[in-house]
């Protein structure tokens, strides 16, 4: 089975990272499309080809169909979708829906989900980028495989439900990291102090759990639980009681998995 | 003033580290104390220096005292060390020790304190850890300054005060952080997920915050309040009732920085 000429639907940041990559891993972009007709073009004339804003007017030869639009669109977008094509793979790119948002509606389908934070401004490596695919067939499964391994990206094998937990995981690896590195720069930007000064420990920080687990690797009075450091962290944090209440709750979860280890760790 | 010759006073890792990188800076070790014979002898000879694990045997002749020890021991050490030399510069390397600790004791004083997670596994590059340093005259405070430019540091001058407001935002930036990768690998392993799926997510959120501030910089359901998926990621963390709290608590705190600038933000 072949799965080398793509139709990319939807052109924001997946769809164009992926749409930049995939003719240097040998696939072909036949066509864009998106609702927004401006957004079509941008795309469709950045990687040299056809683009659509019509549902109707999507091309019905490619293999494989990528989907990478906004969860909500999903129930229109689809059903008109497959009506162009009755035997290509048709897969979204959606960390949190379930692959069955297609069955009865494809007989080919499954999902190619990149689990990175695209953002326009910066070119992405995919060669670090994991997709966590589904198929529901073995052959399709290979064929996400074959074109996760031909974007050097690493593939893992992934049911909806694990899906469901990898997105609230990276809720926590990277939405509240980036809080905890917010909550720094406040506190030293009250006191006169450049963030700057933060950036070799939190890059330290960062490298260490590829070496060492982050349970293990786990140093600060919260370990401990040092309850001299820890109440006088506190009583310097009583302007902010909202501040005060976060340090105490993740410093007792801290020493609670330094102590009681948890499940899998 | 000189301040070529020096004595360091401990032997953990701090001076470890500071001892291997002064004598390419220009700087001679005279010296090693640690109360601990076996310990004092260790780095001595790693050095290549005199070692000893008595205070009333520290050499007098060094220029600059450097002392490394644990918070508690310093009420001990620090009024026996003095008596050694009357007119030398001495400093300690403690975050969250102020430098009055030297009043009455010491002539002249300060602080050097380098603002990384140093462990002996890891080697250290001196040229990316900040120096916050404190000196009781503004001789001292330039010679503190050139000390730390010529181990390739950057070196910011910070008060006591300063210094403490330093550690708790360490503690976010460093510890706090360092959890939350925690409470993603066990999601993850709970789940059957291999945790280095997220080291990509991790090491691109680090990277982000030297170009972009944390706040701007910050995506994901809690930044907009997405009451559907934070809803749903409560209900799948129910099992967990400390985990959906932090969970919740965090979520307020971004959607708050987002709305509500902090002070400095």
């Amino acid at each position: 089975m072949d799965c080398n000429k793509i139709v990319l639907i939807g052109a924001g940041n997946v769809a164009t990272h992926l749409g930049l990559a995939l003719p240097d891993a040998g696939y072909e972009v036949l066509q864009v499309y998106s609702r927004t007709e401006t957004s079509a073009r941008e795309l469709g004339e950045k990687l040299g080809c056809t683009y659509t804003d019509k549902l109707d007017e999507v091309v019905s030869d490619a293999d494989c169909y990528i989907v990478s639009i906004k969860d909500s669109a999903l129930d229109e977008v689809l059903p008109k979708l497959v009506l162009r094509n009755r035997s290509a793979l048709f897969v979204h790119t959606a960390g949190s829906v379930p692959m069955d948002v297609w069955k009865g509606l494809a007989s080919r389908y499954g999902v190619l989900y990149p689990m990175q934070t695209f953002s326009k401004q910066r070119a992405v490596d995919f060669s670090v980028v994991p997709f966590f695919i589904e198929a529901n067939s073995a052959d399709d499964l290979e064929l996400l495989r074959k074109m996760a391994a031909g974007l050097g990206s690493k593939a893992y094998e992934a049911t909806s439900e694990q899906r469901r937990y990898l997105h609230i995981a990276a809720v926590f690896a990277c939405n509240f990291t980036n809080h905890m590195y917010a909550v720094a720069e406040h506190l030293l930007s009250v006191h006169g102090l450049p963030f700057e000064a933060m950036f070799p420990l939190i890059d330290e920080t960062a490298r260490k759990v590829h070496e060492l687990s982050p349970v293990e690797g786990q140093t600060g009075p919260a370990r401990r639980y040092d309850e001299n450091v820890i109440n006088r962290h506190l009583s310097m944090l009583s302007d902010e009681p909202e501040l005060a209440r976060l340090y105490e709750l993740i410093s007792k979860n801290i020493h609670e998995y330094a102590t009681k280890p948890k499940e899998g760790l």
